[in-house]
């Protein structure tokens, strides 16, 4: 059996969980918390928060980077990068995105603002990195708005992995309310479809325990 | 003809160029600079230094991450993600590492006070941002020793895709004088074993008008 460790609000866990979920494949979940990890996120992402997907008792991916592209090797279908080697580079392309600029400037400093600061004891967020953030966060959603508007699907004709990443960073946001829907339509209608797929059920079903979520959070029809 | 628009010192240009000449793939050069983007630059990758991989007349792929997948799809020999689907989540994992860790931690405030910075007549590096950025090279690096100490090459039995992106990162940084190899003997070794691959030579013979590299730089036995 496979054995998934993730964050619950791990935009990188949830991916992983959205891509198993899209092909249907079970996995056991252990729940980390990045500041204190067991032993096998400890060991095989030293310093991250993972997720680690073992299997058999062996650590056999870190991180989503890695484990979707696994599982789109080990588990072909549905394909999570179909298409043409255009098509994919593209979906690719928006992970990098998204990995390597939504993250660090809008997803990362609000989790630790306005989370992971309190659930360490820590105290009350900075208010002038929440509001840097924050305006991230809206230049990345007209980024959105503009793909869904002119696409079927963000990379282009197809669902693929980069519909089920940029669904997991935003979600993350999402479950902190911080994510300002109603000025940006297009990406909500965008969204919505993410939300209504089975794959996105456990993770709209996320609960952290003194942090609920806001009432709209795991409605299909917010 | 195949294109590549990239900045001579950006670690991604730099990896794409180098596994371009490890599969002795030829393409014209159309060298960048990120704060004065041309106009396939600007359009693919707002906001970034691509690189971008232009094929009759389209642009193809963008970014390092998609673009050493679509290499390795499109011309599959020698294969940049070698073995079975754990060796290549362990290479992919640490294109992860460097992209995400190394780069925004060491990397990026390094070019950007040691060289940007001054090309942009933007005045003299802060220092305490140097202190914090070299930490962290020192840091990397002795992972990257423990690595080549511990394996055939840095994700295993193989020479994969993570040697090429590792060296593309730590070489950008080594042209402005900021690795200090002789504290990281095993790491050294093993960038000699790729600094003498013929798909280094490019980036070796690379040369920022005003801003020359120190000599050892391009020397193999350094």
């Amino acid at each position: 059996m496979r054995t998934l460790h993730h964050w619950k609000l791990d935009p990188f866990g949830r991916t992983v969980r959205a891509a198993l979920g899209e092909k249907k494949l079970e996995f056991d979940s252990v729940t980390e918390t990045p500041w204190a990890p067991g032993e096998v996120l400890a060991k095989s992402d030293p310093g991250g928060a993972g997720p680690v997907l073992v299997f058999g008792g062996e650590t056999v991916s870190v991180g989503a980077r890695a484990t979707v592209e696994y599982l789109d090797e080990t588990s072909p279908e549905p394909a999570l990068f179909p298409g043409n080697p255009a098509e994919r580079a593209e979906a690719r392309r928006l992970l990098d995105w998204f990995d390597r600029k939504f993250e660090p400037e809008a997803g990362a400093p609000i989790r630790a603002e306005k989370l992971a600061k309190r659930m360490q004891g820590g105290g009350g967020p900075d208010m002038e990195l929440m509001r840097a953030a924050r305006e991230a966060v809206r230049w990345h959603l007209d980024y959105v708005a503009y793909l869904a508007e002119s696409r079927d699907w963000l990379a282009g004709r197809r669902f693929s992995a980069a519909d089920l990443a940029v669904a997991a960073h935003l979600s993350a946001l999402d479950y902190l309310g911080e994510i300002p829907w109603a000025d940006f339509e297009s990406a909500k209608s965008w969204y919505v479809r993410i939300k209504s797929r089975p794959c996105f059920r456990p993770i709209l079903a996320d609960m952290i325990p003194g942090s609920p979520p806001p009432s709209y959070y795991a409605d299909l029809d917010f």
